[in-house]
Order: C-alpha cells, then sequence, then structure tokens
C-alpha cells in the first residue's frame, strides 16, 4: 500500500498504560498492551506490524512511560530508540497526547508537505488489519485536506455496553463517507446502548488523526496553559534541551483526558466509520467472550479437564481440572493465581488495591 | 509409658492405601498418608510417632505395596527396612491383614509371653496420641486376656454420615469398659447416624488390636482357602522361602475387605471406646471444616487474598486470589490446580477416572 504523496504520515502508538484489568497476568510492568490477549503476540508489536505496510518504521513513534519503555524495546527491535517519546511521570491522555503532537510537529519531516500524525491505542485487536490501513489512509487524507481531528468510528456488532460512543452530524462537506462529529457518548447502559445503535452511532476506539499544528492549535484553544509548555517542547525540537524541557514541565500539566479536555469541547471533529474485526478487551470475562465463551462453554488456554462445570475460562501453565463449578476465570501467572467469577471482572481493580493497601508489592 | 510385663505387643501400620481424594496433592505414588493432611507431618511419620513411647520401633512394621515402600522408607529412617511387608499387589484388607498377621505371628518374639498385634491405619489424625496409647494398651491388654479382636470404636462428636459405625453390644466379662461388639453398620444417612449417636454407637476406626494366632484361627475359619496360604507364609518365617510365597500366593488371595471377610463374621469381637482426637479425612471438604471452615470463613494454606469471597479453601503455593466466589476449594500441586466446588468432593474420583481414560497418566 502506497502513501499519498500529498503528505507525510507519521503514527504514535500510545503505549504507557497501566492496565491493571488482566491481572495477574497483567502488572506495573507487564501491562496490557505487552501481552497476548486474544492474539499471537503481544497486542503492542501486532499494533506495530499492522501499521508498517503503511507507514515505515521511521516515522512509528512509541509514547510511553520510562519504566516500561526497555520492555517494549525488547518486543519491537525494529522501532529507534528515538522514535520513543518517554513520559517522565503517569498523567493523562491530553498531557500524553499533547507532548506527542509537540514532538512529532519538527520531528516527521520538513518542507511543503503537509504532516498527518495518527494516535493510536497500544492495546487493541483488529482482526482484518488491510482493511484497517485502509481505513486509516482515509481518515488521513481528510485530516490531510481538513483542519480538522479525524475519528475513527467502529461500526458495532452490537449494542456493547463495554464501549463508547460517537454520534457522528452532518456530512462532511467535499468527503464521502465522512462526518462532522455530533457527540461523544460515555459507556451507555442497555436500555440507551440499543438506542445508540439505531441512531446510528459509533463505537469510540481512541483512535485520532490530525496535522500536529491542528492539535496544538486545539491545545492552545482549549488547554492554554499545558499548551505554552507544548509550544516550549515543540520549539526546542531535536534538542537535549527538549528532554530537559520535557522532564521540567511534563510532571506540571493538568491530569485531564484528551476526551475532557479537547474532543469534547471542539467543534474541529470528524468522523468516518470503520469495520476492520475491532475489539478492546476490557477483561478476563470479554477475552472469554471473545475467544467464543457463551457462558455454557469452557474456553481454555493451556491443559484443562472438567467434571460438571460450565462456562469456565483458564489460562495456566499448570492443568487445570475444574469440578462443578460454574462462570469462573481461573488463571495462573508465575507468582499468582486468580480465581474470579465471571461477572465480577470489575472487582480486579479493587483486588489490586488490596494488595496495594496490604503492601503486597511484588504482585502488582 | 511402660508396656504391660505380660505380654509383647507390636503394630502394623496399614499404608498400602492409594489415597486419591486429594488430588492434586495426593497421586498414585504419593498417597494421603504420605501428606501432611492437617498436619505438620506426613500422616504415616504422625503415625508411627505416636506409637513410640508405647512400642518400641523394632516392633512397628509397615505393611504396604511394594511402589509405595522407598517413598515410606525415606519418611521413616528409623523404621528397618525388614519391618516392612511388602503386598506384590494391591488386593484388599483382608488379605493384607491376614498377610501382616502370618508374618508377626513369628516375628515379634517367641517364649512364653502372649503376642499381641494392633493392626492400624496409616493415615488418620490423632489430637490427643498420649490418650490414644491409653486406649490402645488398655486394648492390647484386653486382647492378650482374651481370644477376641478388640477393636477401638470413636465417642463420635456429632452424627457424621462420613463414618461407619459400631454398635457395642454386652459388657465383656472381667473387663472393664469392654463390650462384645453387637453389629458393625455401614457408613449411615444423616436420620440413621442421629439415632445410632442416641444409641451409644462408636465410629470404627479400622483399628484392631489381636494375638496373631487368634487371627489366623478366623482366617481358618471364614476364609480358610487364603488361610491355607496364610499358613504357609507364617510357616516359612524369616527365610527367602515366605518372600517367594509370599510373590507367588499374594497375587491369587480373595479380594475382600477384613470387614466384609472377617470381622463381621466373627462372634469373637470386643469394642473399647475411645475419645483423642480422632479423625479420617476423607476429602478436601471435610479438611476446610476439620481445619475450622464453616461455610463462611476462608481457611487457607499458603498466601491468600479475597474480595467478596466466602468458604474458600484454598492449598497452594502461589498467592491464590479470590474474587466474587462462593464454596470453593483451590488447590495447587506442582503440576495441576484444583477447582472444586465445596459439596462435590465425590466428584474427584470422577476426574481421576477422566484423567486416566484420556491418558493423561502424569497426572495420576
Amino acid at each position: 500500500m502506497k502513501q499519498n504523496q500529498d503528505f507525510i504520515l507519521a503514527a504514535v502508538i500510545m503505549a504507557g498504560g497501566k492496565g491493571t484489568r488482566f491481572w495477574p497476568k497483567s502488572r506495573k510492568d507487564l501491562p496490557k498492551q505487552l501481552l497476548s490477549i486474544g492474539t499471537k503476540k503481544p497486542l503492542i508489536v501486532e499494533t506495530v506490524e499492522r501499521l508498517e505496510p503503511l507507514i515505515p518504521r521511521e516515522r512509528i513513534f512509541i509514547s510511553t512511560s520510562e519504566d516500561l519503555a526497555k520492555r517494549i524495546q525488547k518486543l519491537l527491535p525494529g522501532i529507534s530508540r528515538s522514535n520513543y517519546i518517554l513520559e517522565p511521570v503517569g498523567r493523562d491522555t491530553a498531557p500524553c497526547v499533547g507532548l506527542a503532537t509537540a514532538v512529532l510537529s519538527r520531528k516527521i519531516g520538513s518542507g511543503p508537505k503537509r504532516k498527518v500524525m495518527a494516535v493510536l491505542p497500544a492495546d487493541h485487536c483488529i482482526g482484518q488489519p488491510a482493511r484497517f490501513r485502509k481505513t486509516l489512509l482515509k481518515a488521513a487524507n481528510i485530516a490531510a485536506r481538513h483542519e480538522v481531528f479525524v475519528t475513527i468510528g467502529i461500526k458495532p456488532s452490537g449494542p456493547s455496553t463495554a464501549y463508547g460512543y460517537i454520534q457522528p452530524g452532518e456530512k462532511l462537506s467535499g468527503e464521502r463517507g465522512a462526518f462532522e462529529l455530533k457527540r461523544f457518548r460515555e459507556k451507555p447502559g442497555g436500555h440507551l446502548a440499543k438506542r445508540l445503535l439505531k441512531q446510528g452511532c459509533l463505537w469510540n476506539a481512541g483512535m485520532f488523526i490530525f496535522q500536529p499544528e491542528v492539535g496544538l492549535v486545539a491545545f492552545d484553544k482549549y488547554l492554554p496553559k499545558m499548551a505554552a509548555g507544548l509550544r516550549r517542547i515543540e520549539a526546542a525540537a531535536d534538542t537535549r534541551t527538549q528532554k530537559r524541557l520535557i522532564q521540567k514541565l511534563f510532571p506540571e500539566f493538568e491530569k485531564v483526558s484528551l476526551d475532557y479536555g479537547i474532543m469534547e469541547k471542539t467543534d474541529n471533529m470528524a468522523v468516518i466509520s470503520g469495520e476492520f474485526g475491532w475489539c478492546d478487551v476490557g477483561g478476563w470475562d470479554a477475552l472469554y467472550r471473545l475467544l467464543g465463551g457463551d457462558g455454557e462453554r469452557n474456553v481454555s488456554r493451556g491443559s484443562f479437564i472438567q467434571v460438571d462445570s460450565r462456562g469456565v475460562y483458564s489460562d495456566a501453565s499448570k492443568l487445570v481440572a475444574a469440578v462443578g463449578v460454574e462462570d469462573l476465570v481461573i488463571v495462573e501467572s508465575e507468582d499468582a493465581i486468580l480465581v474470579l467469577r465471571m461477572d465480577q471482572e470489575s472487582e480486579v481493580k479493587t483486588l489490586i488495591n488490596l494488595l496495594e493497601r496490604r503492601g503486597l508489592k511484588k504482585f502488582l
């Protein structure tokens, strides 16, 4: 697949997430994006490999924490260390995307061509990568021609309550299949989800494609204090000063999400719909269903044997034997065994907090 | 504690059991008696140590299979190899006790003193060993004075349906606190158990104390074919011939239990009651209750952490984390993890059969 010659496309993969929902497999220093969750390779590796036919690896950037960078570098030997955008501390997604935008602004080429960057999550599954690239290229073309944030909304396969929704509005003038964005909707309840589906809403996959300058202008407008810092970082491009500035300024940035801080405020949004076998697996229960579990069948990764058991998801290196049980997640990691009632996956966070409070740090 | 000078007391510990109920901790070559089930040391080690103040180790014998003998020898360095009575194949308890009786008949001393042997299970817990020894000595005294099988019936702590019962009859003449045995009762249902309790029945702990010759005479009478072989083995005492004879004759002995083959038929039975914190833990559920589990509390061996979970028994070297679950047994062994609904412990046998059918021999 050839890039359109009218612009230069880069990607920033957002790989700073901590990921507690797949405990005990996921850990502080081994979050979801580093695991193979329903995939053959670690999610971040699949994310990079999926982009490479479209974007040369010189323009694939990784945004992550200093703590995680080393582990990710091992998984991605093809990505240069200078392509890492390192957060000295964890803030939220607005500072994270802001920093990436400021850094990329001067980094993805000079000259008359428009520069477009795609901000993409590191931990999503995509079943049909070629269709994904086609959609991404379409989004990039729109972003090159318009001064907007383009987001790819996922065509829902059902009224999921696990995802946020995007409501498309008027057609974007001059573009086929592109719409202005009417409204973001938080994860809905079951009834609302059905209504949103009928209204043609799409799932919010957190993918944003835009020209760096369009991004920075939005920061100037909606988060001016942060933007002042971002502009200083931008100006110091490719020097040691930039590193020092990031260390100094980033920790002071406001903790605010990109959606709340920018995307829900700007009118400058466009949406195109995508259909490429996307999913963002939220936890063990979701993974069980993704792998074909339906509450009756048992699904296992590793050896599993059962007597009179239903709806069990197991993932272990040892043999898992289930006797007379139902609706359980059984996961073994190197040092822990989780036994979780299937519909309680949100309580895994409570467990993590408990481990923290008890000082059981080695399990975090 | 000194032995009564009127007789010589020996013990045979029945340690041939296969024990599948504590899978995955118990295995074919690691049955219950070799494990620490609710005890600090392996059950067989506690059994031997409990006897030593009363019976010198030269007269403590171990009856087991050739397969298990080596592992047991490692656990019991103080017991001489010549004190092992090895079954070439597994039969049932009548051949097993018959063989031990035939071997011990000439082995526990000659001279005018009466010889008494105590046949004792290897895998029971006894909380008050000194009281146990006192009761055993009392039983041995009676066995030395009367030509009977003396059994120690356990004073029930409640109407358990997990044990068989013994119904005492008339007083044994000339002895205090000893009775003729009226009837053996199989494991009863709940209603019957309560009635048996009211009738003063005792739990059958499978402990039998008798003179070897009394034992062999009973075999002569009730299992004459087996007895013919046993008498040949007895006569060949302490020679290589005996070993060869055991190899040749034992595999042909009838598969029949001691209770069914002898004890339920002979009138020659006496019973004394014992109260020394006895239990025979039948499986994970029983162990959970023994360790204080009541269906609400969680009981764990090893590290355990829980969110909103009740009635969990866990035994693992890894951290076990339970979230939103109830009434589960979670046990980790070196190569397997069992997750069992608490009231389904009898299904562990089904699981073992399944492992066998699937050819998963390394887990047996």
